[in-house]
């Protein structure tokens, strides 16, 4: 089966495998890119995680993630400040084509979302200089609406786009299904993202009915409501033909066996990516 | 305390009183304006409902709901038509300033949500002509993003307003503080929406951090992180100065006294909105 084009977020398999571990799963199977993140990287070292993602010639999509932003001081947004150069540090070190960034919410106790926006973009740029030296782009992952409050104030792909126009060089986009299929705009707005440079990164799995949990219920490609050959259709004829990235965050997964999962992931990729 | 301009969505109290005695508790306590569901009017007939609720003097700021238009084939399409003529007449029947339309998901097995959308616009529209000459606005309510799949495929109020422009007359949007206070555009649609007449409704509650649930985990007013008095004042400032109406599906509210649910309505209605 075609493993060419798909890469593994690895969170899709935390439950199961440390980095080393799901790395080689993923090796052994063919598939050649993957996407870890900061907590898997710290497990086994950055250096080890260096040394086995690049020992397998793996390409590395994206790297999860920097982003939080908004606090409700100055200290601590400058503590997220320092907290994402360091991730770009280490998204450099393993190679990574972006760090994404999960931007963050609304600071605890506030109702302003209009000025945890503000946030978000002041820390961007903050950081923006450190990112672009160390040639790390920034993919701003617009999530869905639901996690507005608690972890991305950045909710439409819209919006994403305008808040990298405003950055300029060094940014872009995170196209993740989940987050967006459910928007009028999308088709509108993928075509500019293309016409704009902007597309860094194209995440799947998809949408169950019903969806049991909002944070660890994402569904296997094809358990769900998302039409995602038409989605990616969009996006290739924006101009992205990098990798589709399976990130699949659910408690149902990570009961199952590794193997099952990630065999699953690439036969799911054939039939209905 | 102030009771004027508050109405109380009557599924707040679903699991504690019938229609009578939610009317006469709201009126007890000074409250004007209800909003019932049609399981509720079902319980004890729609006749009855109507006596009780004129009989009180109440404002009906909403009847909940119609919709539901998307379906797998054109004889379930045509029974949804059906049905929201029957929820027009009860809406008649009961004085209800509009007909709330939760326009309905994706049709079973379907990922085609721009289909799902395209049926919602043919079903309103079969539909219209009875609500104009019946006088009853159909107020379509955008839905929060999480329920694109099973419950509106209707997501932002721009999405609404455009809807209206192409339907026409007698339709308008009812806008629940719930659904849309994520969205990066919503005072300038708001803005539109007062200057294209159509607000027809104003429903209220709160977003909880964590939500534990989609669909039965609204908050209480003032126990989120919505701004209420600041969407209120764009709301008003775009010429709508109807009731707000107190909509919260909550399993949690659901189990306490309905006199302590409609008093902290009332308490909070005056201290946050």
């Amino acid at each position: 089966m075609r493993t060419e084009g798909l890469s593994i977020n690895l969170a899709t398999v935390r439950e199961q495998w440390n980095l080393r571990e799901a790395v080689e799963a993923c090796a052994k199977r063919g598939v050649r890119a993957v996407a870890p993140w900061r907590e898997q990287v710290a497990v086994i070292g950055l250096e080890e995680s260096a040394r086995v993602i690049k020992g397998h010639g793996m390409q590395v999509t994206s790297y999860c993630r920097g982003g939080f932003f908004p606090a409700p001081d100055a200290s601590g947004r400058q503590k997220a400040i320092d907290d994402n150069k360091k991730a770009i540090d280490e998204a450099a070190a393993i190679g990574a084509d972006c760090l994404v960034l999960v931007v963050g919410g609304l600071p605890e106790g506030s109702r302003d979302i209009a000025g945890a926006r503000a946030m978000v973009e002041e820390g961007i740029a903050a950081v923006l200089p450190h990112a672009r030296s160390n040639k790390v782009p920034l993919a701003i992952e617009p999530l869905h609406p639901m996690y507005a409050a608690d972890r991305a104030c950045v909710n439409t792909l819209a919006q994403a786009l305008d808040l990298c126009a405003r950055l300029g060089a060094g940014t872009g986009v995170a196209i993740d299904v989940y987050h967006l299929w459910w928007d009028p705009n999308l088709d509108a707005q993928i075509a500019r993202a293309g016409r704009e440079k902007r597309i860094l990164a194209h995440h799947i799995c998809d949408w169950l009915v019903p969806t049991r949990d909002l944070l660890l219920d994402r569904g296997m490609m094809g358990d769900g409501v998302i039409d995602l050959k038409r989605i990616r259709k969009q996006i290739e004829a924006a101009g992205y033909s990098g990798p589709q990235e399976v990130e699949i965050l659910s408690s149902e997964w990570w009961k199952r066996p590794g193997d099952e999962v990630l065999a699953t992931c690439i036969e799911r990729y054939n039939s209905v990516c």
